[in-house]
């Protein structure tokens, strides 16, 4: 349909923060651009456990990719999986067919790393996908249920027992939000459920929560997530999961029905289908110019790419570094498009926060450091502004505030999985009070 | 868990509008009463066709039971499905075990009616449950990257050709509300696509749509129709729909990816597998007082009893019904446990709307008919103020504003069946243009 154009194609494979900020640098060079993503909308994924905690509804977060550039008129978006890459023909093989680059930007992202153990991911729960967020939330939502219609006390332990594991900003904000919605939300939902034999713990394999932090945000952290009743348990190595019980290295199992893993992350499995070669969690190794070492025309940014800070340590899997990555990779498109120097990427640290429910928050912001109150309402703030669209800032600002005002979370709805879950509960043997 | 009661016990079957009402009429009651539903949440169906056409997500129309009847103390909620009555036993078997009741109120509503034809069953859409409208959602927004696939004239017109079989409200409701979506928003999305190679045609079997309104509103809703460029097909029997091409018992058969099937519906399957008496459409002979011929302590109520109005005509499948029913089956109730006597049921009809997008709807209220802008505007505050919940409220109400003014439908996005559309993406052979 579309006449064979001269200019010079650009794909972009990922529509997260990498992919959508390159797409967008492009917009006025003079190349045709692709941006191809397996979903059709872009994911505001920092805010994806408030999907998992009923705090938000999928749409608040996520946006379509057609709709934020749909003004861009050198831009085409494609809807599929791209399954091999031939570096040396440029031709991507997707399920869209097969499509041509002159120049590639690899933005895939990363997926959930269970460190090889199947059974940990048959049964945990990951937090990268709405999916994930969807199924955790009705998840809990079902075990709530299902703790309503059990009398054995040692059974209903184990379906009010939310373990998350990792303690990284994702696992701090996850056991937060969970204790939150427990002792504030569902306490009121389930009047018959003694809400003390609920417990929310959050493991971590080493001696401390976020790491990245301070020592003194990070002791401020653990205070705080204690005062929200969730049990902290630090030097906890799991060793593995059946569904029912969380075997660690070291210390007594716990029974618990669900354990939500956010304790590892790795490069998304396109970069090892493309056979490039790897580094730390499966990370494609780029030139300081962020082009592969094989192929000048091929660049690899955000969580997928491996490049270090100038300490020598791996750039973190976050957004600002795949947004920073996204200006460089397109400037240096554009130099070699008018063959000029390429330059090479250094990272500017924005700095970092996490909140911990209602009213605590901490961040890190250069020598700077906030805490308490301050750093929520930054961390609000910040959050707020980045999504894409006034619409969803509007309707997320209204749902916050009325949760924050009437202790309520809105969208605890089990959605989609009706024969399974009801299946689940039959399956559990329970027998309602006559 | 809980002790053993004096107080009758009171079981409500189902959480739609009749059972929901039953529930809240029976606070104050010297009984206790459980509701069973196999869903966590009520419904608002009415706005059901604005998730499937992407203007609203789930969690605005939909709100989680024990939120609603939190406060209710004599009240339980159960999620279950019923599988089986024992009406000499009075017992219920549920997916959450046996459930003794003194009283039974069952408001177990309708389901689409396919009339037995098992491949428009499993090819078209219904539309009665959230799964159906998101599902709907999916597959439109699906068609449309596909077309924007695909070179081939004859497929791409099949990929955009949307077909709703049914002149009732919501079929009159959802073919409106497609074209808008398509020719407003769609149109800016695709901007590959030729918006006039897309079709929306509302089928229907009789000479009229919205029989239930004068001949006067009738025409106005086609006229309004076709104004949206819906193509309006009357007294279209169709005889099967295999995926690919609807077959029409008198006329040329429609090539059509999308098939949406409002024009039957029936009452819910529990009312066949508990062996009740049955009239038109399956649903359940009940007196004059609601109750079972057979059995005075078991109630029908809303979609799921057959009862007719003073003029010998079945009374429609409509909320007014079934919240009218649920506030005289409780009265009767109380009646028996006073010993008084019942009272049968009169149905006050508050009158009829339906929208058919942007400034358009009809209604009729007694002898006031209204169509255009006012019939919109009634339209608007009638469904805003009866979804549950203020929050809810806000939220569409900004939703709404939104859509008016920017011509926007913030809901597009393709959630949850990643795999499964992919796959078919690439098993239609569709080959991007390189």
């Amino acid at each position: 349909m579309t006449a064979k154009t001269k200019k010079p194609c650009v794909v972009i494979v990922g529509a997260g923060f990498g992919g959508l900020q390159a797409a967008k640098a492009l917009a006025n060079a003079p190349v045709h651009v692709k941006l191809v993503d397996r979903q059709n909308y872009h994911l505001f994924q920092p805010l994806l456990y408030q999907i998992a905690t009923a705090g938000l509804s999928s749409d608040d977060i996520a946006y379509p990719i057609r709709g934020i550039l749909s003004k861009q008129k050198n831009l085409e978006f494609v809807l599929a999986n791209v399954d091999r890459i031939d570096f040396d023909r440029q031709i991507l093989e997707t399920t869209a067919g097969p499509m041509d680059y002159d120049y590639l930007i690899l933005a895939v992202g990363s997926q959930t790393n269970y460190f090889g153990k199947a059974s940990l991911e048959a049964k945990s729960f990951g937090l990268k996908s709405l999916a994930d967020a969807n199924r955790i939330r009705n998840h809990i939502l079902l075990r709530f249920e299902e703790a309503s219609l059990t009398s054995e006390l040692k059974a209903r332990q184990a379906l009010l027992t939310f373990v998350v594991c990792g303690g990284g900003p994702t696992g701090v904000e996850m056991s937060g939000a969970i204790s939150e919605l427990v002792r504030v939300v569902l306490k009121k939902d389930y009047p018959k459920i003694d809400i003390n034999e609920t417990r929310v713990i959050l493991l971590e394999a080493t001696d401390n929560l976020v790491s990245n932090l301070s020592k003194h945000l990070s002791q401020a952290t653990i205070a705080a997530l204690k005062r929200k009743k969730v049990e902290v348990m630090l030097e906890k190595m799991v060793e593995d999961y059946d569904g029912e019980t969380i075997q660690l290295v070291q210390g007594d199992p716990i029974a618990a029905r669900t354990f939500i893993w956010t304790a590892g992350v790795r490069a998304a499995s396109l970069v090892d289908s493309a056979g490039l070669t790897q580094s730390k969690q499966g990370r494609a190794v780029v030139r300081p110019t962020l082009q592969l070492p094989t192929h000048d025309n091929v660049f690899v940014i955000g969580d997928s790419a491996y490049s270090e800070s100038e300490d020598g340590t791996a750039l973190p899997m976050v957004a600002p570094v795949a947004i920073q990555q996204a200006k460089l990779a397109t400037e240096n498109i554009k130099a070699q498009l008018d063959a000029k120097s390429l330059q090479p990427f250094t990272y500017h640290d924005p700095g970092m926060m996490a909140t911990i429910g209602r009213n605590q928050a901490v961040a890190q912001i250069g020598r700077f450091q906030f805490r308490g109150w301050p750093a929520w309402l930054m961390w609000l703030f910040v959050h707020l502004i980045q999504l894409v669209g006034f619409r969803n800032r509007l309707v997320v600002l209204i749902k916050w505030a009325w949760e924050y005002v009437f202790y309520d979370r809105s969208s605890r709805l089990i959605l989609g999985q009706k024969k399974e879950s009801l299946a689940n509960l039959e399956k559990s043997d329970l027998r309602n009070q006559g």
